[in-house]
């Protein structure tokens, strides 16, 4: 820190994203992306915007906030783009919560929800997770504190039903309820048609997983167009042209490719089936995700060592210190001949330990 | 506002980007765009990563940041890559001004500082420009105090040179000074050089303007290694990846290109003075630009009158609301056919309006 740093955020500890590692190819299984490339139509959307690169973006996003409108069956003033799902959430967090309304989530869950309440100084509670890693539902049936729940959840992969996230965001209409759908297309239930029925329900989404954009920073926020008017208040006081041209018409592209996706999304949950079953023959614990990553521990292994030795043969996992979670590793779910190789990999390890 | 914003920002006045409008085509200098369109090697460039776009980018930037720093003489680690130069500005007010250290930039400047300022509850001092619209020096003079100097300014155009930038920056060692440099490209001399003497000099450029990158939002911070630490400590705490695939490579093709985006700039200072002159000679006051645009008044016709007018005839520039240049009109310099169109239109309102 040098000695010009603001004192008030002297404390921040800022999130640290999944190695990228560039000594070596690795199979990459550590930062749940996508093993597909976009849709054919992707590369056409973007050669189209080059030639435009000189003019701004649109700051509206008008395109494709009306598809995403179009897609979910909402109003385009109910959509806001942005530049990652990061965005909108630190957006929502800023705007929706304070001293008076303090941010509750769960304490095994995204990494950066501590990390954007500390940057915007907003108080917070982590409420344990089940002895089963689930969320208990009663944790969050209090009134006046702004909850965040990632559903699934990350890195446990469990999911809430629909009927348990209404029962949450339908407790208190005061307080706002963000419902983070990073995974939620790998066979978990989007709330994005309560919406409509509760203005204190966000809920975002990104491009990022089951679209394979990852390197395009493309997410989007649902809510109603209270909270969306309030979303563009913060967007238009940071940062009016948030998201390029390139990737704006490379998200409209995709929207209308959703065959493609979806039907890459059912086979990343064959593979997960695959990958679950090989793990658990081989003695692991997994749980039972709804995302395109499995959250597995062993006794036969400690998840750091398991981690190290993955690296090691040339396959990258995600290892987390935190304690409760520090036997375990988060495997995104690749291609079928990518799971095969890891499955291999972990009976090599485990047999040259056990010899 | 919703019920659910936070008091905090409740007086947050957001800033007001310049006008897209969809209705028709038209001779657009509005917003400071290059009539350039990129350097051809950055359609390649970005085609290439598109089959990679399901990978997230590299969230340290790495090949920009170190093209970035051969570029302009520096190691790597005093550059920092973001997703538009508003958003380091964004980050370094964060960083570097808050009560104790409170911010100073002109009453007119680029209107984003006091939004900033306001989004990060910082307070700031609006200094007066001087009656002919000119920095005085001497009011940043001032110990304990974050300044932040557009260079040339906006909307006036007009540079203060390297040794007045070099006095206020050497007056305090211990308060950051942003300079931002936009529009350095067009004529005014840069402070890059100063940074390695000046560990409290923070200068910031864009892509936009130079280099016909407008659409893919790519602005950089240079800096001491102290001061590009911090503020990556607030990037990691808001959005790692926040660099999309897309538009680094862009700016790694588009820094090979030199030569050409040099000439665009030599074109827009020929086109500038040919503006100048025949504004000049319709009887206009056209402050003394050193960026790719003119900022100039007439007795003969109000300011909105005339914005109003030209954008009946096709022809958008931008006017600002505010009492002290009301009357002015901020034009970007476009191509010559451009410039000279916009100059008939004017020539055929002030005729119409005198007839």
């Amino acid at each position: 820190m040098s000695r010009f740093f603001t004192s008030k955020l002297s404390g921040l500890s800022p999130y640290t994203p999944g190695e990228q590692p560039k000594d070596q190819q690795y199979i990459k299984l550590n930062t749940n992306e996508s093993p597909f490339p976009p849709s054919p139509s992707v590369a056409a959307a973007v050669q189209g915007e080059v030639e435009k690169l000189q003019l701004y973006s649109d700051p509206e996003c008008t395109r494709l906030t009306q598809k995403l409108a179009e897609r979910y069956g909402v109003d385009p003033d109910m959509v806001l783009v942005t530049n990652g799902s990061d965005e909108v959430l630190n957006f929502a967090f800023l705007a929706f919560s304070d001293a008076a309304r303090p941010l509750i989530f769960p304490d095994i869950t995204y990494g950066f929800y501590p990390v954007f309440a500390e940057l915007n100084r907003i108080p917070y509670t982590e409420i344990p997770l089940k002895k089963d890693f689930s969320i208990d539902v009663q944790d969050y049936l209090v009134k006046g504190k702004t909850a965040v729940i990632a559903n699934p959840n990350a890195p446990t992969g469990l999911a809430l039903s629909l009927a348990e996230i209404e029962k949450i965001v339908a407790f208190d209409p005061d307080r706002v309820v963000i419902v983070d759908e990073a995974y939620v297309d790998f066979g978990a239930e989007s709330a994005v048609g309560l919406v409509s029925r509760y203005d204190n329900l966000l809920v975002t989404q990104t491009f990022s997983k089951s679209r394979s954009m990852a390197g395009a920073r493309l997410g989007f926020g649902i809510g109603s167009n209270g909270l969306i008017a309030d979303l563009n208040t913060i967007k238009f006081s940071t940062n009016p042209y948030n998201v390029n041209r390139l990737s704006a018409a490379a998200g409209v592209a995709a929207l209308a490719e959703d065959a493609y996706y979806s039907a890459n999304c059912r086979t990343i949950e064959k593979n997960r089936q695959m990958t679950t079953s090989a793990l658990t023959d081989l003695g692991f614990t997994v749980l039972d995700s709804k995302a395109n990553f499995v959250f597995a521990c062993s006794s036969r292994i400690d998840g750091e060592e398991l981690y190290r030795k993955c690296k090691e043969k040339g396959v990258l996992i995600r290892h987390f210190s935190k304690e409760r979670i520090s036997g375990f590793n988060r495997i995104t779910i690749g291609t079928e001949a990518e799971m095969q190789a890891f499955i291999q990999v972990v009976k090599t390890i485990l047999e040259e330990k056990e010899k």
